[in-house]
């Protein structure tokens, strides 16, 4: 990618970091962020670890090969690099955003929670004009899962888990108190996904108290 | 209307459709909004399909003519401009603006599933001085019901369906997991008409849960 | 007052507006905003009836005499001006904000309802230190009762009933699923009120919830 | 600290205020924030009392020493100084940030009312990424108390109160019916973990609503 590209997209990727953190989906050093820069070999743009997400500059992000070394720019990559990878060779992505949002984070938990343990889950999301913003969902009469693991703290482990699951999740996949990945095909699609799946999953919040209060 | 007109009315709406995703009202590519041009010969101008709407640069929409055809600009036109076209038809309007809301997505389903059946319902808000804020209602002491339809991917077969109830609409339809329609004599009116249900919708929510918790 | 001093308030009053419209407090054409230019003989700067408040500018604001005439301006003044005169009338108040929030709306009508009836009721709001931000309270340690007022759309009847409540009123009065009156000294004043009342309404609506979940 | 480092700290105080009044942490009069500015003598840079802290400039900020008087600057030091600089000497903190959130007014006293009494408890937050936001947690696998006080207007006896706790908390304190303080070695890290704690503060609350629902 030439130089003028990066550059473009490394401030496409600060102002998405912006916008997601404005809408509290990112808080603290919560979350992480990252855009294919090539394929071959595979390059990778992304935040450095540990830093508020809201505030990152074009120039301080960081360039990561497939491996998850860092090859240009300061600071470390996170851990969570090996879950984006992992993303990023299963489904193609051109782009994953990862995000701590209240409903991801209760909903990622409650999910495990429901059902029959080993430490999977899925979130059931269904009849809502909303999915088909997911791409490939072409109407609202339909299911779709989204596949819940248990956080863990060995990120290598936790995409070996996650790796069975990449092809047919709904370009989202919840980690259990912990929040969301989604992707896409390039920044603007994972933003898509993104705002989508957030939405859901609020809305199945809302689900779950509106059907406790007429349970009654 | 004059090429200053249409240029003036395209600012504008793309001005509003940034302030309703601003307000998590169509995220995603949810929602569509649509302003007359002219009614002989009908001409809309409206947001293309599966676009971001929150970010769609007045250059950037598109003229579709009474058929739904497209007759200048970049894109497709949604399959739900046949439901624009319905309401334009039949109320007058001269500003449709259709959102996707947590309430409205959640209390439009709520709505079918009280009603007796038939993929109809009703939503009553009373007793509210907000009510005064939809155009004809003088008193908070009365009730207003927004109509309700099931969802469905056949655009022209719901158009038909809400074609009935369109005329005693109090400026609002709503589409189960779907959202709300909401529409005025021109754009003004139709953002007044747009913030006054979504603030009901979200009102009747909190009345729910209330009423579930002193019910006890 | 000068014109320099009318034009700076009428800069801060429509800057105040533009604030509480972001928040959600006045959605659609809903609530009401107004300041005391002269007391002797009275005369109100305010927003005229029946428009947007989010987006009056300076120069679209009335003035309007002791007795809810307008004086200057385009446009008219609501009927609600009757209440804003008698709380500058009673409490020598320089400022009243009229919002209609979502915990406004709500706990307004429980008040009444939970009243032992003739249109009449308070809110309670207690061991809560946003209360030392009402002047006058110098303690967490104390109930202060906000009285609440069945609505009317008879203004003159609805002041009058207000009028021996309002002496004692902490900076605000509610009226049943219309929303809040706050007031102060001056325009500063009324919008510290205004956000204190308002947290302190929110607050009390989840205080609700917590105590209906934890009497299980 | 040259009066360079003072301008720029008082530009970094301003602006993180606004955005914590952005977030409704702070309304009305409501919250304190403080900076060191030099720890031999202990000199702290903080807003006056009675303010809105949402509009304070970098020239309004006062100067205060270690016993709380003013240095320089116009207006008084918040009685709540005492707990700031409690805080300061005990954690070797480098910025105060206090806020009045609804969470926090929330679950401080429910804290307090689940404890056995004596006016102290905790609030558990447990099992959450987020927690790893906070300084020295490495692992999402653990349990994290936040220690809780009951309110009193005697800053003297309440930081007293407060001396045993702070050495092990988590870089946060509750007071019941009051609001958070939190803390970090510079403002950058209080940030940090002012936003971390409110998040989780909110996550708490919604895990007590679904806890209620699921019991059922």
């Amino acid at each position: 990618m030439s130089d003028a590209n990066t550059t473009a997209l490394a401030k496409a990727l600060s102002s998405a970091m912006g916008e997601i953190h404005q809408r509290g989906w990112c808080d603290g050093t919560g979350g992480n962020f990252s855009c294919v820069l090539s394929q071959q070999p595979l390059r990778l743009l992304m935040a450095p670890s540990g830093v508020h997400k809201g505030s990152v500059a074009p120039r301080d992000l960081i360039q990561v090969d497939g491996e998850g070394h860092v090859l240009s720019g300061q600071g470390k990559a996170s851990a969570e690099t090996a879950l984006h990878l992992e993303i990023i060779k299963v489904c193609g992505a051109g782009a994953v955003l990862h995000t701590h949002s209240q409903a991801g984070t209760l909903l990622s938990q409650w999910a495990i929670d429901q059902a029959a343990g080993g430490g999977r889950g899925a979130l059931e999301l269904k009849s809502l004009e909303m999915l088909k913003g997911l791409e490939g969902v072409k109407t609202h009469d339909c299911s779709v899962f989204v596949p819940a693991l248990a956080n863990d703290q060995d990120l290598s482990a936790l995409s070996s888990r996650a790796n069975p699951l990449l092809a047919d999740a709904p370009h989202g996949l919840l980690i259990a108190g912990h929040g969301l990945y989604a992707w896409g095909r390039n920044l603007g699609s994972a933003m898509r996904h993104l705002e989508i799946l957030e939405f859901l999953l609020e809305q199945r919040w809302r689900q779950l108290l509106l059907a406790a209060i007429t349970a009654r």
